[in-house]
């Protein structure tokens, strides 16, 4: 498997399967001397942990992330980031029932296919347990950037979606309901949507919006790996993402292009920002924003009919404890990989410089 | 700048300005030994180039490609492939008047901010042009492919919309008709639409669907390099591309569990398939489809305030030979970043095989 | 800080301080369903480890492996096998004399110029500790090559050097003495150099030379990245090596090339060897042979000026427990990063099979 | 093929045959606004270039380079730098004799196997004709670093050498003999050397060393990539290499702690340097230099065996145009690649600045 690493400058790699005894990573090309805030790397591991609420999955793991390297006496030294997160309430039993068997629409029968052999007990490496490492380092990312500031929240669940552009949202709020949507009125909705899914033992989809603002302006490689490009790698990189746009997104794509242009005032701002604070793959100083999809969680609490290794259709009961909505629990997921990409982004900037 | 090349093992690298001497690549990882036939290469080039139909623009480029090394006698060698395409229809004179300033969402002020010196003829290096060294690696690619089928068309113009589940589509007829829809009532309202919004000197945005068929099981790396991930980047990194989804994509965020799971046949194949023939990042050998929304040109013929670089705004108007819709020559762009990321994979598939 | 990954596509990432809490790293790109013998793995980092003879450093550290991921049930699942050796012995109180000391010829000074900040506690990331991490990773490397022999053995210690060619050794008796050189009558005359350079307080260099057999042809990729160009990489990233040759090395600089080309045999050997088994960076199916010099350790137990943070020079006294000469404990390393070296290039030529 | 890219940030792709049309490069990741010396990277060509004295190959190529993008009003813009060099004398009916034979010590046989297929004229791929990309894309390094001084020069052909320290030669005088030794008595016996060896239709060895002034304290990235493990590389990928050593090299291995230490001067420079200007990977400030062993070049003109593709030994008479002595054509490459390295170094050490 290749695939673990992401970044080139802020480079993190992460090992870990769901069952297996740890998951951790390494972060590659953070600089020396910025002072870590060890606590509040854990707290963004809090926002993402299972059990934190009603409507996520019960399971009780703490995460806690020691670090092995890289930090001494507060400060970050150059070298390499070492952390692991011990594994510590796997109940691989509950999956005795799938050794065999490929639930419908998981990554079972595809790791199967492909690597022949395969850690069946939660997923293994396919799980979203993987995140928290994304986590760690994403929390490392935003005290990095500091200035720069990362904002990430529900805005639709199901059918249910905030009806305001998000400048009219005030995102402390994101944090004052366990859905992470900043609208009360919205929440409360979608907090009730979700409970009315969980006890049908269903699940349900939903969208994250991120905004970063206090970008500055030319951040982003263009051709190839354009701002935009590696943050939408980033974002469909989560598990159960199945789609991404930026400023306009979609909708752009029924607009004349009269209607589209952002008109400049005299400070090099725009008076619209239907470009998402991108252009030509390079941040133009506006807010960057953007809106991810994901997929309802593939495990229902439900007879479902599955596939077995030896070609028979048998007849599957979902158990164990898992999320109604992955979206509550993904929005610090959102945010960490945002962060990855802009502090990523801001070291390739430096190598730019016509300073010489 | 980084960012100029595209893939791990079949790796594309391209340079050149709109108007320079000439634009081109070099393609790293092609395997020796396959046949390559340069016509059905031109042939892409061609499905690309200006001027090619009344809705795009009327600049005449012929757009030949021509091969420095990696080719010996017809087949490939197994060392890098060195192209160029020499630019040869460049009215540099054009765009004395845009020297100074930025033109509303283009990439003139980001580039200008970031290197603070730039090729401001046609766009230099943030032009589409760029994307004409793409169709030929994508061409390369689709050759190595040989039994995997990529077909990309024209979904949407605006509001005009194909009503068709791809399916009921006959692949067959994208050629066959100058926006390339294969749905021929659609494609003359598309067509219309185009016509009537370039009379206003206005243009418009649209969609495009890309279908993947024959694709083994197993392609896609897990984690950070999803199948899905990979593609989105691909797509995103084509000029003007504001938003990626693939399978159910941003409805599937509305749907249930219970309703988006893709139950199995005994071969495992899938009875639906909104999953987009990816699960957990890798291929289940189902069909992979992706839709790519492109916003209208920027360019209008119209009068626009602009920025110059003294921090004037200043009335410009709009003029050169533009596309009023990006999408009909987007659509061979679209088919060479599908197979130059279904290449790369099937190279690093090879990586992963149990039979040592 | 970047540099701590190796390989293209078998790819060890390392992380770790002398003194910190642990040293470890991940393994990406490991092919499924190879058996692994965990013991054979620990072996190799006993042959690596200190304290193990009267002629290495007595620092007791156990050194023991702890994988945290990628197996699974005792086979490799593709996934990325994360590993820790967790720090026991650290008395990191021996190093408070040069917390503002920059010790001659060592990477005291460089690293805070560089870095601003430092864990000087046992040389930090400089110290040659890292290299367990490697030895793990080239113990996996080994079991996936298999039938692919790598034998490296100390072939000088000062001006003391085996003086036969390697086909004339017996490679089963490597490790037969601690100074890990075949001849056992050299190896009496380099042990008892060591126990007289030892009680001088005095530290002294050597060579390892490395043979690789059974090697298939066509390892190794043309150009920049040439098969001897990734060894002598390898080679000089490890700490204290100053030179590498394959081959007729700087020998060969001083032939005629009528002596110095190696006829062929009809099955395409050759009746010589001086190219040293590879041919144009690729390999031909003839022995790899190549001989890497180490400088003497820099810390000797004398007296010696120094450079402080204050810009004084100041009196050291050497302490603490240090190896007289690097060569015995660097023979495990030295193989280590051999077999990443051909397991990466075993990995990469599948990219080229021309058997689409 | 992998591997025809080197460097990270300052990254050159080469690619072309010998006999193919053109060869060419792309420099991706230069910095824009460098005012660039067309004249002087055409004058580093033309000290590589065939025909340009009595000791070297007495073919004629022009090896005019031509730029197609990349630079603006003299000046880079940042994009990348593509450039083309046409290939003008190619005599390809010299090579027919060889199409189905391998050279003794050439990489005919093992490219033939890699590939299945190759370029037979000239070498191909394998031809050090590539190096002439090399030397374009280290001229415009060169210009980059500006106050950083590489110079390289033959210290010893044969069993002839410059018997004196590199401090005590002046480098002004490299280019005024066409063997490029600074030290005219020996730059004497060296030509004549070669010229006796030509006359025999031998060929001969030798050493290059290379001396790099006024590098900032800090280039280099610890553990893997360490500044002389890419340097080794570098060297190592250019033809006919077999052996790198820095600072003390092989000799350091004879030596002993207390004599090859390098003490510290007040000011951090050190009062003898046999470490190379070079500690754990990391740039000291001090001199960098290095010695790089050339074997004699396989093609000698005279009668030797070869293996041809049927499994037959033949006779063969060797012709065409060859160097007696790779050497002094080298001086240029060797020059070029040290500049690739601390470009790439220069551009990485930005990424660990304190200063965010």
């Amino acid at each position: 498997m290749a695939g673990n690493s992401f970044g080139k400058l802020f480079k993190l790699t992460t090992y870990g399967e769901s069952h297996g005894k740890a998951i951790g990573g390494i972060i590659d090309g953070c600089p020396s001397g910025i002072k870590l805030d060890l606590e509040a790397i854990q707290e963004e591991l809090n926002r993402r942990k299972p059990g934190q609420s009603k409507i996520v999955t019960q399971r009780k793991e703490p995460d806690t992330v020691e670090f092995y390297s890289g930090i001494f006496e507060g400060f970050t030294t150059g070298t390499p980031i070492g952390f692991v997160i011990h594994n510590t309430n796997q109940k691989s039993k509950d999956y005795t029932h799938i050794k065999d068997v490929y639930r419908p629409s998981h990554a079972d029968y595809t790791y199967d296919k492909k690597y022949g052999v395969r850690d069946y007990r939660g997923g293994g490496r396919s799980s979203a347990r993987e995140t928290a490492s994304r986590v760690v380092a994403g929390a490392i990312a935003k005290q990095m950037l500091s200035t720069i500031k990362i904002n990430a929240f529900t805005s639709s669940v199901g059918e249910i979606f905030i009806d305001k552009p998000y400048q009219d949202l005030d995102f402390s709020k994101i944090e004052s309901n366990v859905i992470r949507c900043p609208d009360e009125a919205t929440a409360e909705k979608m907090i009730s949507k979700i409970e009315e899914i969980k006890k049908q033992g269903d699940t349900i989809g939903g969208t994250i919006t991120c905004v970063i603002q206090n970008v500055p302006v030319g951040l982003g490689e263009p051709v190839f790996d354009k701002l935009h490009a590696e943050l939408g790698k980033a974002m469909l990189s989560i598990n159960a993402v199945k789609g991404f746009e930026y400023g306009s997104g979609f909708c752009g794509a029924k607009m004349k292009g009269s209607e589209h242009n952002d008109l400049f005032n005299i400070n090099g701002t725009t008076k619209t920002n239907l470009s998402g604070g991108i252009q030509g793959g390079i941040s133009n100083g506006m807010d960057i924003y953007f809106r991810v999809a994901f997929k309802p969680v593939a495990t229902v609490i439900q007879k479902q009919d599955a596939l077995n290794s030896a070609g028979e259709i048998v007849e599957m009961q979902g158990k164990g404890r898992h999320d109604p909505c992955v979206v509550p629990r993904a929005v610090p997921i959102v945010e960490a990989m945002a962060a990855l990409v802009i502090a990523d982004n801001m070291l390739l900037r430096r190598q730019e410089s016509r300073e010489w």
